[in-house]
């Protein structure tokens, strides 16, 4: 039954129920918690071949001893699995440590400090203002928050973010870049369509220094067979507009999550300009670890089929809670979600005013969802409406349980509104 | 015979002798490098054990799945270690990636752009200055020149950097910093005395932002049995002035150099601080890595043991420099050098303004060696006259070759004056 539609006696009447059913889950005593996007224990399984491919009579000697010092920007043989994936050119790549997000922070106090490719320190334009497809990753909105840029919500539409939206705000040359998650978007699932890569690849800011920061997180992670996705870099090329972007992703989601290899891509002029400032601050990445990666994911295909045995393990968990989310609150009218064909995340908008309200109910319940604003930059949702599921690490009763419990929850909310 | 009491007949017969010899050694078509102070083959073996340590049976199961995000400051089994080796508590280190370097890097660009403990940020603050014991090491001065940062030579005594001078340059609000690297420093192998410690420790610089960068990259790599060492953390601490040091270290030269696994140390406030910062850039370091190398070392006796089996494979090598040095030098009067008892360079001192000429002539015959003027701040030795020789890398008999060659090249440039 639609919600919307109810008497205020029945709501007083369901309230009731809810409530009850919601002491029972109380009593349960759980202590559940679902608040990041972290691989299951299964799925860090998938990769325990990667200790078997070195050991004490190993040789480490590709194009040097890998064990000493040297090669700042990877090794060839991790350069060329992420190369095939990525149709980019070895000089177009830089193969790093552990983590995107690192490379990501780096890649914008490096343009805060030193400028990009010869512009002005963006620490000396004063302020400057940034992008933020809404909802979105709160890590990236973290980063822009500490450097003091000013964030601006630009609203996630069904095939990306509002292209009309942004081809009129990067006429503002104090706007300097913008936030992306491609593919499977996080939290929404989206899959950005040929005609907003397009538009991206084709962007001509006022700013010279406007940097797109691309973040293929979960380039290959599909649950349902990998979905084609217009390649930005190239298209941009086509415009002479390759230096606009910076493109980024990593193996943490596809071996292991922290312990993974991570990569910034884009034209040979902006790596270069990085590479220069990366060989005063480090002597290398770790090179032990592209070089096992190399040996365990071989090539291109090594990857795909890794990812096809991650989908397995994903699928009945998003497939688990899309189905409660549509068993108990399909005709309420109060809450609407995406169903998303990779990434690692549900996004659910609920009833306008009642996310906080729901998260606390559901914490109070023993269950911890990602807190209600995260996805939004200064975790400020107008509408306190958007929440972020992450089916991915609890085992499937729990997150049945869980998601119950996120059910109820939202009904009492939005009974209690 | 000391060159310097010759007559000019004598010294172009002598010239002449040495060009004869430097032809010989130019036939034998060598191609040597002992630019930089890598460890060999032999030396990266002793921790290829590190590779057996896990299976893919393995459990990496500690405080939480290590094959996960999460703990941004490191494991417990690894700080156990690294605080055991620095008689300091888990609160007083963050654990990080593979390089030390990275890690001083980050702090001077954390200090420029946030400020140090609330502090204004060093960007706003006009020009700033720095201290550089001279002969140092040229990463360290490649990073305070990017930053912009004005660097002044503090000429190094044989106990550690003239601390007068210091003590009377700190007075200026502008020095926010210094570089040390107080045991076996990088070049001359210098461990600073009890007394240029509790100086360090005991300094009130005029800028409450002053840090000294404690860059103990050599704290356990003794040639000869561990050297005691004033402990400046502890010292600081009596003076309740534990905020001005940030220790450095890492296992580049003890396991895998550039694969190994870094920190930073200093106070909890110092430390609290950092890792704000830190947990926006960054979802943690590789433990999987921190892991295998906990398992591996087990304790601080562990890395003593393996320091052990280093010293044994670099002491002849380090003899063997000496021993040409000696012969070839040693009654010349234009060369002076350091006998270390641990690190991995010598530094040779030449007849002033032939440094260049050497390196040149060196390369000439085909042995690369590190740049004169390397060692300096603008790569700009004021004598041109100091040489660092890194004795790790090669071969006993290529080091020979090489510091015969050396040697040659230095008497020919002195010659030629």
């Amino acid at each position: 039954m639609n919600y919307n539609e109810l008497t205020n006696e029945r709501k007083q009447e369901l309230l009731k129920q809810e409530l009850a059913r919601y002491e029972e889950f109380k009593a349960m005593d759980l202590k559940l918690d679902m608040s990041r996007g972290k691989p299951s224990k299964e799925q860090l399984d998938l990769s325990m071949g990667i200790f078997d491919v070195l050991n004490s009579s190993s040789s480490l000697k590709g194009k040097q001893d890998y064990r000493n010092y040297g090669i700042n920007d990877g090794i060839p043989e991790i350069k060329a699995i992420f190369t095939e994936l990525l149709g980019i050119t070895d000089d177009e790549i830089i193969v790093s440590g552990n983590a995107s997000l690192v490379l990501m922070y780096d890649t914008i106090q490096r343009a805060m400090q030193f400028g990009v490719l010869g512009g002005e320190p963006w620490n000396k334009q004063g302020k400057i203002k940034w992008l933020c497809p809404v909802p979105g990753y709160d890590r990236h909105f973290a980063v822009t928050e500490l450097f003091g840029i000013e964030m601006i919500n630009v609203p996630m539409k069904d095939d990306g973010p509002d292209m009309d939206m942004i081809e009129e705000l990067v006429k503002d040359p104090s706007v300097k870049g913008i936030w992306c998650v491609p593919k499977y978007s996080n939290p929404m699932g989206i899959i950005y369509s040929d005609e907003v890569v397009r538009r991206f690849a084709a962007l001509k800011p006022a700013a010279k220094d406007f940097r797109i920061m691309w973040d293929n997180a979960y380039m290959v992670h599909a649950l349902y067979g990998q979905d084609k996705m217009l390649d930005i870099f190239a298209e941009a090329k086509k415009y002479g507009n390759e230096d606009i972007v910076y493109m980024f992703g990593s193996t943490s989601k596809i071996s292991f999550a922290g312990a993974g290899i991570a990569f910034i891509a884009g034209s040979k002029r902006n790596m270069d300009s990085l590479r220069k400032l990366i060989n005063i601050q480090s002597i290398g990445p770790d090179k032990v670890s592209q070089y096992a990666h190399a040996l365990f994911f071989k090539n291109a295909d090594g990857i795909y089929a890794q990812m096809e045995k991650h989908a397995e393990i994903l699928r009945p968990k998003f497939d688990a809670v899309l189905e409660i989310l549509d068993e108990e609150l399909g005709d309420t009218g109060i809450a609407k979600w995406n169903k998303p064909r990779g990434g690692y995340f549900i996004s659910c908008f609920l009833k306008k005013g009642t996310a906080k309200r729901t998260v606390q109910l559901a914490k109070e319940a023993g269950v911890v969802f990602t807190g209600a604003g995260a996805t939004y930059p200064y975790k400020n949702d107008p509408d306190d409406s958007n929440l972020r599921i992450a089916p991915t690490l609890p085992p499937i009763d729990e997150l049945r349980t869980a998601m119950k419990i996120f059910c109820c929850a939202a009904k009492i909310a939005a009974l209690e509104k």
